[in-house]
């Protein structure tokens, strides 16, 4: 098995997460390079989304992960192994979320020099992560149908800080009681502007719908 | 629809919640009562499992709930109109958990005088309940199959602190990739003694099950 970087991340000192979030975002701006912070439940499928949207995307350009987890390193190694890209694991040490200045010590930690596109798999939790800027460029939050139509409702703040909502495992509609159009009206309550793709990491269906969304923020970003 | 009692908890005053915890257990076996918090990620099936509960032992026992969510009151409207019993919801103002200070508001708000069982749903979280101990006599934790068997190694301590693992949506197990030894394998890395029930909330396959393992709970915690 692959050996694979873990960084330990200790709690930021800033006392201005949003100040420091900025300061992250700024210093990725100015090196051209795009951060994409993922967030969503545990089991929604963020490794398995963020491997297909890889393949996808890895000959335009130059790709880096950033895999955070209270522990273990599996999914590092099944991307690394899948894809063939940089990538490390990030430790939170029990901690629920992360923050800019975490998202800084990851950045630094996997040399993201000469990266164009970098992934953060933030913890999966639709509560805590939301509430910390990690300084990405863009934040995407992935819903998958197993988890019901009504999670827009429940976890307000997540969908409301939304860039892009990924529906993920389309492919087992039939099986579930999931109401797409539910699920439509509840977000836009919640988000009326960001864009909704629906995917199945599993098949590929919609993957690229995803890739081309990443390609076109990517463009913007870059100005 | 049915009018819903909302109490919005506040974070506890209380510095020692372990101390908190073993009072609010104290007075619970006192008064002779039964309280299980149930844990998991969003969409796991607390609510439909917790429905799929009461109706199996609401003839034997006078049964409440105590739905804990950061927004809404979708969960409690559903328990009182499919099984009747008294429930009230928790608001906890954004917050992810539960502390004991904010369960000790929760009974006294939910007027649990002459109740043998009172069930907590947690806020759906893998991470953040399993760190503050409520005060309840039982831990329940529900894993449901499209999460993925891989759930334990990445959320070790949900699955340290489960008295009970419920497995639920078996009935979906053809669909996904789900392999149930390895899923028992990784719970008994983090927990070798935890009692493990399989269901399906939706069809009621192991709800009988999941009964007994209820009824001599409490019969235990009542000596």
């Amino acid at each position: 098995m692959e050996e694979v970087k873990v960084i330990e991340l200790k709690e930021s000192v800033f006392a201005d997460n949003d100040a420091q979030a900025d300061q992250v975002r700024d210093d990725l701006r100015q090196r051209g390079q795009f951060l994409l912070n993922v967030m969503s439940s545990p089991g929604s499928g963020k490794t398995t989304t963020l491997i297909a949207l890889i393949k996808a995307l890895k000959d335009q350009y130059r790709i880096g992960v950033m895999e955070a987890d209270i522990d273990g390193a599996v999914d590092t190694q099944d991307v690394i192994a899948a894809t063939g890209v940089k990538a490390i694991q990030l430790h939170t040490g029990g901690m629920c979320h992360l923050d800019a200045g975490m998202t800084r010590t990851g950045i630094d930690s996997l040399d993201a020099q000469g990266l164009d596109l970098v992934f953060l798999e933030n913890v999966g939790n639709l509560v805590c992560p939301a509430e910390f800027d990690t300084g990405a460029s863009k934040n995407a939050v992935i819903l998958s149908v197993p988890e019901g139509d009504d999670k827009p409702l429940k976890y307000p703040l997540m969908f409301e800080k939304a860039d892009v909502v990924i529906l993920n495992k389309v492919d087992v509609l039939p099986y579930f009681d999931f109401d797409v159009d539910k699920f439509q009206t509840y977000l836009r309550r919640r988000n009326p502007g960001c864009d909704v793709i629906r995917i199945s990491a599993k098949t590929g269906e919609g993957i690229d719908d995803l890739a081309d969304w990443v390609r076109r923020a990517v463009d913007t970003w870059r100005g």
